[in-house]
């Protein structure tokens, strides 16, 4: 029984503005529309989109040497086969929304959403989370919502985005809709929407700041897990690897979290950026990994735990650059990851897939 | 011979993310990809959109009664019989664009993009800009823009968005590609990327802060003028009608310009918004225009000109909100605002038009 279901509205890291990262996750086990949103890079006008028939099933969107390409490209043929991916929203989701026009669906969708928990306050993670706003005030399908993050994240979101200049201030009290939540660094909280739920939000390193290089940009990894079970989820942001010379392992505190917290059969997915090919000159990386620095991340993951192998690990690869190129990115990278983690001792079983826009996966 | 071509990349009012407002202008006698965007909620996925064939030629989506629709219920049959309104990019622009991939060609037409005229700094007329802006160095399309506006959009854009923690400060000195260029209430300037045009901004009316109702917000309109020919188009951002027991009529200064300035027969287009239709609580306007408001409006620019008919001037119509509702609120609006201009002296021969998404006008 799968237990969690996470739909991916935009799993990209630009410059396209409408594939930008945004993961909405279910209870698979609730029989409602309550959700989170890690992220909110796009929102409904993804949602709308997921709802109309695919004109081509089994295809997605590439625009690089295809329009389309085969789903089964960027996602693990395995996965596919036994369900736990599919193209759309899931039969489970999809009992619980009425038949009415589109857009009256992705607005009964949103409006199950109670919360959003932003990985870093970057534009291209909240930029549909802001304009959607606006919508829980639609009189025929009203919500209220929290905006969780660590302070690094809502600090800004509040002085710098819902400040009446570059958005209404909807998170004013007296509206009572939209407000912030700003959680605690290594701290479980539960999900108010999905109370089963558990979610512990750790920092990592993720760049510099193009004026003052010695300024460290912050971003955070999500630890999601399910309180009976402890079946478990890590959602990342964008992140880079620990700086080599740095007295903290923000990143490596996480995968030491997770070898002394959760069991490896019970991790059931890690979801994690590689905005970059192999080829990329390392300095050019900007706070990102490359498919060598995750999979180098792996490795560690690995022996954090102690293990000869990271066995059957369900990898969904994320924020991918769309960058101008004769292949999509994103195969390159596919291709690239399941080369490297053949060719290295515990890795050769790692289930590689792509979190591609539009797919759902129940895992 | 037209001289404007308006490539309709967005033009509604939200809460859906992907149809936010931008609209790119060429000039339509130039041969080579040369453009500027009014506002930049969407971007390089919009024109990525456009390039793709359409799957229903002649429909268009729009998620309500009906998953498409026919484009002649939203724009005016005589511009597409005479090809003033074309699906797409226009025939002109596509000759100067290689046969690529269509990512490859977006950021190829992306490139040619020299200025941004944002309106005022709502997320929704910035989001795309800003996560797009990444693109100005990618190494196969590089390109330098300005970030134009009056100091009341370029000041915030500067402070709250590139500042390094909403978005990496792209706009500093030392990378050399991405700068801002303030602009002067009413002070006419050549557009550097088109210098055929001046562009004149004008401040206008949007409402009040949440956060302190006296305290008011501001967008912008910008009048392009040929500088040969003196046809103008008028291109808003959103705007509220001029308060009644102001000092000044913000608005009305406009019309006053346009009626002193540009000859009636060369006023190719009104671009204007309409969020709403003319069934909204007029209290809950939010500095915004409904379609009642707008007629409004036109019988204040025809008092201007101090002429018997506005003629056949053409009014583009964009920023309807995409509500809750079971017909699609752009055919509402339309529909209302050729009733109600047809029952009005001297507007009954105005024609109206949705700024529809992946339409091109060639005025």
């Amino acid at each position: 029984m799968p237990c969690f279901e996470i739909s991916i509205l935009g799993g990209t890291g630009g410059p396209f503005e409408a594939s930008t990262q945004c993961f909405m996750i279910r209870d698979a086990r609730r029989r409602d529309l309550a959700s989170i949103c890690i992220d909110g890079g796009v929102g409904l006008g993804a949602i709308a989109r997921m709802l109309r028939q695919p004109a081509h099933p089994g295809a997605t969107e590439s625009l690089y040497a295809n329009e389309l390409e085969p789903i089964q490209r960027y996602i693990d043929p395995a996965l596919t086969a036994s369900g736990a991916a599919t193209q759309g929203f899931s039969d489970r989701l999809m009992m619980h929304v009425p038949a009415a026009p589109i857009v009256q669906q992705a607005l009964i969708i949103f409006q199950g959403i109670g919360e959003y928990y932003i990985t870093h306050p970057h534009m291209d993670h909240i930029a549909g989370m802001v304009v959607n706003s606006a919508a829980v005030f639609e009189p025929r399908a009203p919500s209220k919502k929290l905006i969780r993050g660590l302070p690094f994240t809502t600090t800004p979101l509040q002085e710098h985005v819902f400040n009446d200049v570059i958005w209404p201030q909807l998170t004013h009290p007296l509206l009572g809709s939209l407000s912030f939540s700003p959680m605690q660094r290594s701290e479980p909280s539960a999900s108010p929407a999905l109370p089963q739920f558990d979610i512990t939000p750790f920092e990592v390193h993720h760049g510099a700041r193009v004026a003052d290089p010695n300024d460290t940009v912050s971003s955070t990894v999500y630890v999601i897990t399910d309180r009976l079970t402890k079946d478990t989820i890590v959602v990342c942001g964008d992140l880079e690897k620990d700086p080599e010379d740095g007295p903290d392992g923000q990143l490596a505190a996480v995968w030491r979290h997770l070898a002394q917290n959760v069991e490896l059969p019970r991790l059931r997915a890690l979801l994690i950026e590689c905005s970059n090919s192999k080829a990329i000159d390392e300095t050019r990386l900007f706070g990102h990994l490359s498919s060598i620095r995750l999979v180098g991340e792996l490795e560690a993951l690995r022996a954090a735990y102690g293990v000869d192998s990271l066995d059957s690990l369900t990898v969904l690869v994320s924020h991918v650059k769309m960058v101008y190129a004769d292949e999509d990115p994103r195969l390159t990278i596919i291709d690239e990851l399941r080369q490297l983690a053949a060719a290295r001792n515990g890795l050769e079983r790692v289930s590689f897939s792509i979190a591609l826009q539009g797919c759902t996966f129940m895992l």
